[in-house]
């Protein structure tokens, strides 16, 4: 890992495909604050890039849209920051997709780390994590869920699954953007002594 | 500290007094999702009580109009999770009253530990604030601020300054919301081993 950039990790948060309330397959709505509170969060942490997925065309325009206001419209004067942060966002039309980019960067494929909210067996914990995407060769990828996460054939087709974060309850419903930045300060944060 | 729980450890979300982009004192617009998904982090965590501070009287009914419609309302059927977070969420006209209604429950006034995105001289590290909230007959108060940060008058205030978050990068624009769910975890989540 360089200094201060995780060059080989990656984020991509999927719209499609995941379950609603009742457990069928949809898409979710791309929502404003996904794309901002994890864009600063990736950007605070180094990350070297973040996908938003969704097959929705009208969807992307909406976020292209929002994203440009940031990059290069009035956004991107009135808060030069939040364009730095919005720098890393791009939109893609499946995981499919965002693992053949990486790929044509990295000429392999990133591995897939899926985080969800439920216990799975296998799972692997933070700090084997942690260790594991020092490995500076090989790109890693980080799956996040929207609406009641992401479907099983994903997490089935995923490459590791994170043990879900546990607070000090048996209550686990954190948002996305939250949860979010718990996965990240615990994978690539800087720790006292580090 | 209880098996489940931080009995002694509260949150407020000030929206005044703080800065705005040019360092002016105001006072923020409360944010839907800044009760939501702080609430849902402070559930996660077991915290005792999140109070939204601000003075201004239709920004706390607009609150409370929310705040019922999850945990009385459509809401509360429609998502039961969600009433559970909402349950912790008090409005408060200010910072004091704040720690006079934890003085009211606990006899003693609360300990305040302020997080600002800057670096403080002076400021305690995680593992010792860590240490610190397990001594249980002491109610302590975590302040975060909105806009562009509290006022120097409230950091000179408080208690304790806890160190900022620091990512990899020289870059710390956090949302407050994925602050606050780095902070608890940092502060009161399950290690492993734990």
């Amino acid at each position: 890992m360089t200094n201060d950039r995780c060059p080989n990790f990656y984020i991509a948060l999927l719209h499609y495909p995941v379950y609603d309330k009742n457990k069928r397959v949809v898409c979710t709505a791309v929502t404003n604050l996904d794309i901002h509170d994890i864009a600063r969060t990736a950007r605070t942490f180094g990350i070297a890039g973040y996908y938003l997925v969704t097959p929705l065309k009208k969807q992307q325009v909406l976020v292209k849209r929002i994203i440009s206001h940031w990059r290069s419209g009035f956004g991107a004067k009135y808060n030069p920051k939040r364009k730095d942060a919005l720098e890393l966002v791009s939109i893609s039309d499946s995981l499919h997709d965002v693992c053949e980019e990486i790929r044509g960067k990295w000429g392999i494929s990133p591995k897939t780390i899926i985080a969800d909210a439920k216990s799975i067996k296998g799972s692997i914990d933070y700090l084997n994590a942690r260790e594991m995407i020092k490995e500076e060769s090989q790109p890693y990828l980080l799956l996040l869920g929207t609406g009641w996460g992401v479907t099983e054939d994903i997490i089935g087709n995923s490459d590791y699954v994170l043990a879900p974060i546990r607070g000090i309850t048996d209550y686990y419903h954190l948002s996305v953007r939250s949860a979010a930045a718990i996965i990240l300060d615990r994978l690539v944060g800087k720790r006292q002594g580090d």
